[in-house]
């Protein structure tokens, strides 16, 4: 199988670093690091193991790529207006595009968009950092759920999972995608804006008497907002996932990282969305609403070409 | 009348200074100011005419005031577990306690320590910053309505009013303190709180889509519970209100002072409070929730003598 990885950051770099490690057929699309890579690789450094692959197949445009089978999009969703024109000149019949973000309607705005591609999602549950040019930090976690949304043969998303679990990654079919990602809006929901607005991090939040109330709260809001668009989250899920936080090290989400480093921050998918969906099922996300006018307000100025 | 005041900042030193200026007999409470006030008076810059006290009678301590016919309270509310012993001194038979302070519950609070005494409340629409030693700003507006809470003869509210009105200060009666307290709380909650969660000045605030929507929403939410008290606030008032704030000077609320200054902030009063009654009422203020949540986070550390 043939790998495209779009956006060689902390999330392309570590999962198409694993892949390409085990002898994956990867092929990386960079921006600013693109001459670097070329060059010097590609490191990682892993609570896995640390390696370094001294030559990658590395690309500064999409045009001068290989068709793919399966193409990983590792971008933020910040980008996703560039999408169409990346993606086009990796596909092929049959090649599926594989959208490791975070959010809620990714999927339904590129199928809008490039109605050929064939799309499924994946929820990175992992903490990793581009700490320099082709050098990645992978500092805990790493499993993936995968799902398909409109893939014909699903046979290529299990070779996926096959691939990914061959080269040390845990990944797991997702017969469910809305679920998948709802379920990781349970988390990311609080943290990511809680942080940047708190001006904080996880460890700081979940020890607070205040703030774990307020992101006990968040939690069950996103999970009666998922209930009512048929999503069957239980309330549980909420305690599961702070006693998490708490056993987690001290973590700053990459939306805290992205205010940090003044990038536009992803409060379209992982707020806006989830907030607009469940006011079309009849439920008002209020304290959802709240954390996204503060983001907004906070990241006005800084330009996002979603906008 | 003989006037005491508790607290000679922003407020009592403002207030205060207007009623010696027209020759009150007024007694001034002072702390760290003492010495200063005692040597070179007060000194008020107004932008109704700007005065200076050469000579003021400033007490610091209590026990060594004179009973007086009516005691301001301008303290902060983060002090207000000092009051029965700072007010015991001042107090014979018919005395009248007035407190110049935000939020709600207050009177009820100091009627259950100190039940001797008869209360009256006030709430003042100004612009004021202490700037020095004895050294009082006002910026703008100045206006105070002033309710009963349990005085049994109102005749001596009635003539603080009057005398207020002597001195230039616009005061009016309100005949329903608890309408008085809420009608505020709807500016005071969202501008308070917002101001220093997001580290802005009203103005910014007010001139930002996604924080005037949510100024709106919580102002909205603060008449709804007020309604659901038994307080009759129409829903208009939100946008008036919003409205008053865009001609307003770029203002930085009491709170963000508190704040930027490591001062204790008055939550308690502000928020908790509302919330409270609200919800015994079988109202869940949710957005004010969760900014006392933030402002709970963000003024841990400062200790405060309520707690």
């Amino acid at each position: 199988m043939k790998y495209g990885v779009i956006g060689t950051g902390a999330l392309g770099g570590f999962y198409g670093g694993m892949l390409a490690r085990m002898g994956g057929d990867v092929h990386f699309l960079l921006r600013g690091d693109y001459e670097y890579v070329r060059e010097n690789g590609l490191r990682v450094d892993s609570v896995m193991g640390d390696f370094h692959l001294p030559s990658v197949n590395a690309y500064d445009a999409a045009d001068a790529m290989p068709k793919c089978d399966v193409i990983l999009v590792c971008l933020k969703t910040t980008k996703n207006k560039l999408l169409p024109d990346l993606l086009r000149p990796l596909l092929r019949p049959g090649s599926v595009v594989m959208l490791l973000q975070n959010g809620l309607g990714v999927e339904e705005d590129l199928a809008s968009r490039l109605p050929e591609a064939e799309i499924a999602g994946g929820l990175a549950f992992i903490c990793s950092q581009k700490t320099g040019p082709g050098h990645i930090r992978h500092l805990d976690y790493g499993k993936l759920d995968i799902g398909s949304y409109n893939v014909k043969n699903t046979a290529i998303v299990n070779q996926v999972i096959a691939d990914f679990r061959a080269a040390d990654i845990p990944a797991e079919m997702s017969e469910d995608l809305r679920f998948a990602r709802w379920r990781k809006l349970v988390w990311n929901v609080p943290f990511n804006g809680l942080t940047v607005v708190m001006n904080t991090t996880t460890d700081r939040l979940v020890a607070d008497d205040s703030m774990r109330r307020l992101v006990c709260e968040i939690m069950l809001e996103v999970i009666h907002g998922a209930n009512r668009c048929g999503v069957d989250l239980k309330e549980s899920l909420a305690q599961k996932m702070i006693d998490m936080t708490v056993g987690m090290i001290p973590y700053a989400p990459s939306m805290k990282l992205d205010y940090e480093n003044r990038r536009p921050m992803e409060i379209e998918y992982i707020y806006s969305r989830p907030v607009e969906t469940a006011a079309r099922a009849g439920f008002v996300m209020s304290k959802t609403v709240m954390l996204e006018n503060q983001l907004r307000f906070m990241g006005s100025g800084v330009k996002s070409c979603n906008e």
